[in-house]
């Protein structure tokens, strides 16, 4: 399988941690470093804190927009993208009981999830992982990296995002800087 | 964790096997016997084979069919229920790299997956398992319930799902019928 993936918080890894806050919820341990690993489904201990998500299949994207994303789309570990994000994302039990319709309306035709996502490519390269399925304290791990010039992009895109109808939903929220370690 | 459960074959079992047989693709080992516990995302051994899915949020249905699966719906585990069956299935790459609207237009609007399940609740109960994004060799593990007088219906809403456009995509597909043992 290559599709798991644990993020572990610790006093050392790949990513050291310049800056972590809870946005909304409970807050996640303090941590120095993150190191990212394939992993499996088997939850293991690691680390201070250990996050497990997967990547999957899309689950709102429509043909136009992913034909506009394969084409623009950036590649995750470029050598200039130094800086990076995690925020894990839990959403509200209001949100999950929503239809497929209704959840797509507030996703994009209101928040316009993708569409914002794709001004900010190939700058800012990001992916999803799902974890809401496997038990996880967060329903998703998102994961972003850009190159330093692109910071002040990044905060615009963040700040866009949870100015949104579809952050409503959205009841925790942490949100971790990184800086690749040299 | 609730919403991960092992459906395991072997020779014993609550459920009896009354015919078992692969519509596409390679066959599974014939047992006499189904027991489904319920589980973890941890991949174990047992059985002669053993296939994991979890519940999840509904992907394809829309408000107005949400509401009137919720009327409608029935339970799994009706005492008069002693009829089931277990069709595992898995769709083609092809399927999984097509847009979310791509999907549902085949899905719905060609094949009438939801409306045609519709007409036989709350006779024939129907839950779905997800295991693709586990590593399964199955992407779904499809389970219905009835009582034997709606045994003909069953076979009509089987035979409708398998002459439709979404099953184009289906590359492999097993079909285990069951009765409860007393």
């Amino acid at each position: 399988m290559t599709n798991f993936f644990d993020f572990i918080g610790d006093a050392s890894g790949e990513w050291q941690v310049t800056f972590m806050q809870s946005i909304i919820g409970a807050p996640l341990e303090a941590v120095t470093h993150l190191q990212i690993l394939p992993s499996t489904p088997v939850k293991i201990k690691g680390g201070i804190w250990l996050l497990k998500g997967f990547t999957s299949n899309v689950r709102y994207a429509q043909k136009d927009e992913i034909h506009r994303l394969r084409i623009i789309q950036a590649d995750l570990g470029r050598p200039e993208a130094t800086c990076a994000a995690l925020i894990p994302i839990r959403k509200s039990a209001e949100w999950w009981s929503l239809a497929q319709d209704e959840r797509r309306r507030i996703f994009e035709e209101q928040s316009r999830h993708t569409e914002n996502g794709l001004r900010y490519l190939p700058a800012i390269a990001r992916r999803l992982y799902h974890c809401r399925d496997i038990g996880e304290p967060f329903d998703f791990l998102t994961w972003f990296e850009y190159a330093p010039e692109y910071a002040s992009a990044f905060e615009e895109l963040v700040a866009f995002m949870r100015q949104t109808e579809e952050w409503v939903y959205v009841e925790r929220e942490v949100d971790i800087r990184l800086e690749k370690v040299k």
